[in-house]
């Protein structure tokens, strides 16, 4: 009994639109591979979802797959959005404002090329921003990455 | 005979001055914890130095000690520094300018606080710049920091 009230206490949290699409909190990935970094400033065309400073982060099989040019299973980036505040000629880093998420499952995103997308509002777990809008609030502009399987970021030194 | 000649080799790539103080180049550090970064632009006074944008990795023993407040030896923090783009609204990376390194050995590195320092000019590890010159040009500006052993970075979420 106490297990199946358990169960039923884990679904209850989950969205109900779609349970086995809904794309896990990324644990642990500020410990992951620094991939490279941008600061979106006020007049560029995407400030006013991405205005800030971003730092791209990739796990063990996203790394193999930004070398490989295919991302496996399991592979996850993300996208974390700090805000960024310019005094005295520099920009630091302020409060974070979302953790965005892409995560490789052919099977369980098959309609988003793969690719499960979810925003974090301010890093917070429980806070999902994407939820089923992933097609026209993420893929969309993805889409046209679909020869780098749908992944803008690369590689630098 | 042929391993005294591999160590006379050996001794004769180190600078001369004092090779047992010489700061290794951190293999790997791009895979290291990504700590924090900043941008740095005209008009600020470290502009000279550290104009562009610069992100501080550590290693495992250097995240122990930002945590504890002391880093043991074998602590190593590399500030990396980029160019920094400004056009169309966005701040880009560009090419290494220097991947500069603290490195924590009490003995080795006694006459500054404890702490190694050099940097990679461009990344190369045989470009080195600050070679026997860390007091004027490192430590002199990191002493004041010897409540936080040094270190100007702090962690953030």
């Amino acid at each position: 009994m106490k297990a199946i009230l358990t169960t039923l206490a884990a679904i209850a949290t989950l969205p109900a639109w779609a349970a086995d699409a809904v794309v896990p909190y990324p644990e642990g990935y500020r410990a992951w591979t620094h991939v490279k970094s941008m600061v979106i400033e006020e007049g560029h065309p995407l400030y006013g979802s991405f205005g800030g400073i971003h730092h791209i982060y990739a796990n063990a099989k996203a790394m193999a797959g930004y070398r490989s040019g295919r991302f496996p299973d399991g592979a996850v980036i993300v996208f974390d959005l700090l805000e960024a505040s310019r005094a005295d000629n520099a920009v630091t880093e302020g409060t974070r404002k979302v953790a965005g998420v892409m995560h490789k499952d052919q099977k369980r995103y098959a309609s988003t090329g793969g690719w499960g997308f979810e925003g974090f509002a301010g890093g917070d777990k429980a806070q999902r921003v994407v939820g089923k809008e992933a097609e026209s609030a993420c893929f969309a502009c993805h889409a046209p990455q679909k020869a780098r399987d749908y992944v803008f970021s690369s590689l630098r030194d």
